[in-house]
């Protein structure tokens, strides 16, 4: 097995192989663009070593000394020469970007001897030997696991000593000393010597790199974003070329079009004698691209030259690494770029209608999830705050929450329940669980491309960066702005769209997408199969969702109309003790029943309405047991307080998940379901004399056996004949299959019913039986570390156990009818993994919430176009 | 198709065309035994009529009438006749036997002309008059479906008119009037004439004996008994002898052996001059058999011999009714007769021994779950207590309960949960379901084969009849035995073996059979498959069922093992703010269990012991929140109640059953389910150490995932390696399957356990999505009486839901490791319909109560031998 290819040797396609890095650097060198030399370790060599507890393959040592002896014969330098040494970076490729998320180590070559071959060649000692300790920091933290921060404080203790404020500002004596300090270091807190020999470094350098694939935040940000553990990582070795040589090196980052509006302009950040680190770390502020012309004109013209080409050669927005090596420029990677929601839109629209794309590859090229951030919350138009700093506008959307400054405090604090915002200096990838924990991100350092801005987009989560008015004070967990002392825990306000940060809670509401976002759903629809209905229980959240592009009601609970002002009727249904008492009670919420529906079918006129008979267990609809029998103990309970404590008793439940509630109610109170067809018909009736084409589909919950619906059926055409007795109302009955025993006895149940509806969130409930309630907060989070579950089975549908059931529950339904219409109406058809699933397993259509319309729209195009595999698109 | 057949065309195999009765009379028939000749119309006819909505199948009558002319060719006879007129009944007759659960009209025939033609036939006018009033009353009540009521009144008015006490005294004139006052019963309730016309009056009685295949009693029963809805009833019409025409006629009923002991000897009851409705209704109290020869001597003689050969033909105890019409013996029926669970037994092994059946067909005689009887409570033999009353032994065993006198109040109060005994005067078919409800059955007349006696034994619930001594007062509600008032809702206990009534709770014991019981089961042994183990969390439980042949333990909880003077420990543990103290209490607990387990394992040496680690929430250790609450609104809470309090409200769940308890408490809780394997672990090595033969099986409840179990089995197998680190103790480690998802995942968990048990208590809770705590009271009676559920799932495995489960979680389990050991332990280890599944689904075992055992056993041998159908053996 070969295990290592030279960049000559590869193609963007063997991303697999070489990771996304090592592609890209091989397609341009074979594009011919100035990327400095170099070869790539496969990831076959990673997933070998790792297999084997630690131990390189057999053989591979033997390939790198050949690939570099080859290396060095291209470059004429020799690693470790006296005279003119060659010098290496050696970086993590994985196959999907994991951005900061793996080890790299630059310099490496470098020892007491180079060093003077490098001073030599650069005529630059101080540089040489800042290149020195450098690497030595950089091995020590990476390969040898020493904290960084035993070098940091060396480092800000010598400025001190030195009276200087920067690094820059140290002498070539400081850097000696520091070079020795640094090796001290390393002897004391790795027990070894700093090892001189290049081959050695090389080694321990590539080692390191396929250990990190197993750290903790690269695991963590795998399973975020779904990528798989098993893919490994390649390891690029490749020629280092030096942007912190002088006032005429630098080194920057640059995107061909804007990665935050999709704008079609050269994007990019800048820094002058500077290394790579320098502006992905965000430490320094950079220039943007276009002030990079003012000192490297020719670099300038021939980045942007080389920008065009790899975007036309990508047919996509790419993000480029480049250093200009005194006066030479250099491309270090390219990738396609990531985006926010807002630019991949308007990057597919534009490059479609550029004729760069189709429509169909402009379709997949926005991923559903990311569509969220376009309906995430944004402050209100109309709302007064003021701004009390403002930063970069790094990811967009809105949030509001409780400040807290360390990620450990932010995850705990969102376990227990509240929204956090959170705040740091900057992030570092230590941060994750923090950020995946936060609403929202703010940091007072950093760019747009720093960490903190690239993972929050990546996330769809607002942050904001850079916003230098704050003063963060770690250890009194809270920062200052102007003369405010924000504490931890305060509640502040950040808007990701425009940068600002305001003090206290500003209303948020979610905005309207428009343009592109239409646009593109709208192909969207010309390749999707699977229909896309909304769950709305309210005339206005019907028609915002028919906005957003719902085909009708997938489920509309009647359950809400039970409460507000109408609860005390339904308790003196609940409290009637007499027939008559309890007929009162049901004519007088059929009169109020009948006017909701009317304004449902009036939302959704010519579109259909499912309408979920009541599902949820009497005593929801009567006062806290508890509270009543503290209020009695207390004597405060009155006559009528204690009949409702006596009913509240009556009706409680042990597992109410599992109790009295849906069909089973409906049977042993036949008058509800009864009154409920009625108001429903007869709603329908008035719309059409109204002129109205109302679409109805009356929904049974909770059925576990086909006579038990089957009886239920026969009431509802019963009712439904009474109140249109010349047949002018068409309508469909059929049922929820929330129940394992409905998914497994589907053949017989769809004797019965016109559709099902799979209910995946009691599905899941009772298939893992895990109650919701109680699960997600308890055990749920350790059970996903452990990785006992491969996600939250209520986001994404349990394809191995719950998905299961609904495939038995379709082939079930349709070898019984084939006509049966079936659908979703849980959660999971707000998913796009659910969603591609629904499309597979051959639903009819997925309803989801309002503002997940849209999602599943372009979920479901995905799905029809056969788009698979993780988020990422390189 | 032909409808009708002679006696003489039948055999005793054609009990699905014939009925059991009409095949029965044919094999008689057919080996020259005196049965009146007559005709049997098909079952056939009977489905053809009831599917027809209620119309008679074309042809059938021509049948009828050409069977009819050709008995009245062969007895020389007419029907309506004025000078010698035949007289028949016609008789029900299903597939299986339904005792008293369908229409019998007799002296059909009679009209007023015909009557005279008897009276001169019998010399006795008042004996033919009697018959005419009889058959009008009859005629009246069945076919008319005129309440019996009108006509006992007006019997009981004309006889306190007469100033008599018995209907004997009435004289001919009285009956005559009797006769035209019950005709003005008839056109006055009915609107009908009395029909004259003979052929008129055996339509109306066929078409009688069709509709009540679907009355509500029969129904009812066939529920009970779980006979088929579909197999229609046969109608008998056959030449009517009397037992009534003098003291020379009688009529009785007998057993070829005593169907209460099963003992070898001739059994029966016989009443002179009497119609045999007076025998079975148990208004009269009857002779034994043996008294007959006194006045019977040669009949008593021929009907010994004829029962005989009966037996040997049937090679089994055949149930007789005979008539004695003026000195001539004739046979009006014959079936294999029902029995007690212990005269089952005895019966079927001595059988066996005296070479009249093989081993095979000995076990097959005896019904798994009649031997239920056998286990029932029994009076404490050291209890002392004063009988009030003795009565009749009707049905084995002892109950305790409150009083109700009707089946209605019976059934309400038992839905209500309490134990109920119900006492009536005698019991009809129309107390049926208030003796389903019931624990046992009081009657204050009948005798051994009245309603109430047959049912009762039938449904194995503990029975005394006839005891005289009480006094019942319907309308007041209460019984009176000598000076004691005895009011609905006191409580009482009945002993059915003896007879004895006592006022107030007696304490009860269960017996340990012997003796045919032990043989009977030892055969059952060799013929099954099954394993059969105990669910057993005690020692003594465990030596209980040992004793009652378990092969080992099922299912031993360690849920108690943290009650009684454990839960402060237990509140110790969950209550710590530290780990030092959890630890404390962790180790305190692991003595205790090691102990516990020593016990378990000495009681089962040499045998498998399956021990469920920690299953229930930790809230059931902890005091119930809203006593808490309530004390602590009354300010009496200190302040360890109030950390209780606080804990109990931190651990209380929404939906315990799906929550936080099983294998997800043992994950977030290492510490427990480490304690306890080290427990039992250290158990078993002081077992062997004492020379024991600890064979250990350690199972973790409600894994959902592979991954989930993988940990788990991991954590046991540290934890056994460190408690013993020589490897001494072998042991195996499984898991319940009892979340649906389990089951589905089968395949993939088998992976990691090497045994699986089905928990189908939980199953079905989850399956059904039924919290029995909350259905069973609430809808399921319900549910059960719409038909909506076949049976109770938690009593018999739903074979079509749960059932798949259990189908895919053996074939999944097996797939992936062969050898994979499978059993059950839910409560359906111990239902014999279960039990048949289990063995067709292909389980190692089942695992019941110890109670249970010897059922499981013997259910586990029919299962074997294939033995399907209804319970019925006839």
């Amino acid at each position: 097995m070969k295990y290592v290819y030279a960049f000559e040797e590869g193609s963007k396609e063997q991303k697999y192989l070489l990771g996304g890095k090592g592609a890209n650097l091989a397609e341009m060198t074979n594009l011919g663009l100035p990327v400095p030399p170099g070869f790539t370790i496969s990831t076959d060599a990673c997933n070998a070593y790792l297999a084997a507890g630690g131990n390189l393959p057999d053989g591979l040592l033997d390939e790198v000394a050949a690939a570099l002896q080859a290396l060095e014969a291209k470059m004429g330098k020799r690693l470790g020469d006296d005279v003119d040494p060659l010098l290496v970076s050696v970086r993590s490729g994985a196959p999907f970007s994991m951005p900061g998320m793996m080890d790299t180590v630059l310099n490496l070559g470098l020892n007491d001897v180079s060093v003077g071959g490098l001073a030599k060649q650069t005529s630059n000692e101080r540089f040489a030997l800042d290149s020195y300790r450098r690497f030595v920091q950089m091995f020590g933290r990476i390969v040898l696991d020493i904290p960084g921060d035993a070098f940091e404080e060396a480092l800000t203790a010598l400025r001190e000593q030195r009276g200087v404020e920067s690094d820059t500002d140290l002498d070539a004596d400081d850097l000696r000393g520091l070079v020795e300090t640094f090796k001290g270091i390393v002897r004391e807190k790795a027990g070894v010597e700093f090892p001189q020999d290049p081959q050695e470094q090389l080694r321990h350098a590539i080692e390191a790199v396929f250990r990190s694939w197993n750290g903790k935040r690269a695991r963590d940000y795998r399973k975020l974003e779904a990528i798989p553990d098993d893919l490994g990582t390649a390891v690029n070795v490749q020629t280092m070329v030096f942007g912190n040589k002088g006032d005429d090196s630098g080194t920057g980052v640059a995107f061909t079009r804007d990665p935050a509006t999709g704008e079609n302009r050269p994007y990019g950040d800048f820094l002058a004698n500077a290394q790579g680190e320098d502006v992905v770390a965000g430490i320094r502020v950079t220039e943007h691209l276009d002030a990079m012309g003012a000192h490297f004109p020719e670099p300038q013209r021939q980045l942007l030259d080389i920008m065009n080409r790899l975007e036309q050669h990508y047919r996509d927005m790419c993000d480029i690494e480049f250093t200009i090596e005194q006066g030479r420029l250099f491309i270090l990677q390219t990738r396609v770029g990531k985006r926010t929601a807002a630019a991949a839109l308007r990057m597919a629209t534009d490059m479609a209608n550029e004729g760069l794309v189709d429509k169909r590859e402009a379709v997949l090229r926005v991923q559903p999830a990311q569509l969220d951030q376009l309906l995430h919350p944004q402050f209100d138009p109309d709302a007064k705050y003021d701004a009390v700093a403002k930063g970069l506008n790094a990811s967009p959307g809105a949030a509001v929450g409780k400040v807290y400054f360390t990620a450990d405090d932010a995850e705990a604090k969102h376990e227990a329940g509240e929204r956090v915002i959170l705040v740091r200096p900057e992030t570092s990838p230590d941060d994750l669980h923090g950020m995946i924990a936060a609403e929202g991100i703010l940091t007072s350092r950093g760019g747009l491309v720093s960490h903190a801005a690239v993972v929050a987009r990546g996330m769809g989560k607002p942050a904001i960066c850079g916003a230098e008015a704050i003063r963060i004070d770690l250890k009194a967990k809270q920062f200052r702005v102007g003369d405010t002392v924000v504490a931890e825990g305060d509640v502040i306000s950040i808007n990701g769209s425009t940068g600002e940060v305001v003090i206290g809670e500003v209303p948020v509401i979610v905005p309207e997408p428009t343009g592109p976002f239409q646009t593109l759903l709208q192909w969207a629809d010309e390749f999707r199969r699977l229909g896309v209905r909304t769950n709305a229980d309210l005339p206005e959240d019907a028609a915002k969702a028919r906005e957003f592009g719902a085909e009708g009601i997938g489920l509309c609970r009647t359950e809400h109309m039970f409460l507000g002002d109408r609860l005390p009727i339904v308790q003196r249904m609940i409290l009637a003790e007499t027939d008559e008492e309890e007929l009162a009670a049901l004519q007088q919420l059929e009169q109020l029943q009948k006017s909701d529906f009317i304004g449902i079918f009036e939302a959704m006129d010519g579109l259909p309405v499912t309408i979920r008979l009541l599902d949820p267990p009497l005593h929801e609809f009567l006062p806290d047991v508890e509270e009543l029998l503290v209020q009695d103990a207390k004597g405060e309970l009155d006559d009528a307080g204690r009949r409702l404590l006596h009913a509240a008793e009556q009706w409680r439940e042990v597992n109410p998940m599992l109790g009295t509630r849906g069909c089973r109610l409906g049977i042993i109170k036949p008058g509800l379901y009864r009154m409920q067809v009625r108001a429903i018909i007869e709603a329908a009736i008035e719309r059409k004399q109204r002129g109205g084409d109302p679409h109805v589909e009356i929904m049974i919950p909770l059925v576990v056996t086909e006579p038990e619906l089957a009886l239920l059926v026969d009431w509802v055409r019963e009712e439904a004949a009474a109140a249109s007795p010349d047949n002018g109302v068409d309508y469909l009955v059929g049922t929820m299959v929330e129940t394992p025993r409905a998914a497994i006895a589907a053949r017989e149940i769809a004797e019965a019913a016109e559709f099902f509806s799979f209910g995946t969130n009691d599905l899941t409930q009772m298939t893992f039986g895990f109650s919701r309630d109680d699960v997600e907060g308890r055990f749920m989070p350790r059970y996903l570390e452990l990785g006992l579950l491969a996600a939250n089975p209520f986001e994404t549908i349990d394809t191995e156990g719950v998905g299961r059931l609904v495939r038995w529950g379709v082939e079930g339904g349709r070898a019984t009818r084939p006509d049966i219409k079936l659908g979703i109406c849980g959660e999971h058809g707000g998913d796009p993994a659910s969603v591609r699933f629904c499309h597979e397993v051959g639903l009819d259509y997925v309803s989801c919430s309002p503002y997940r319309v849209p999602i599943a729209r372009l979920a479901a195009a995905h799905a029809s176009l056969g788009e698979s595999g993780p988020s990422g698109t390189a």
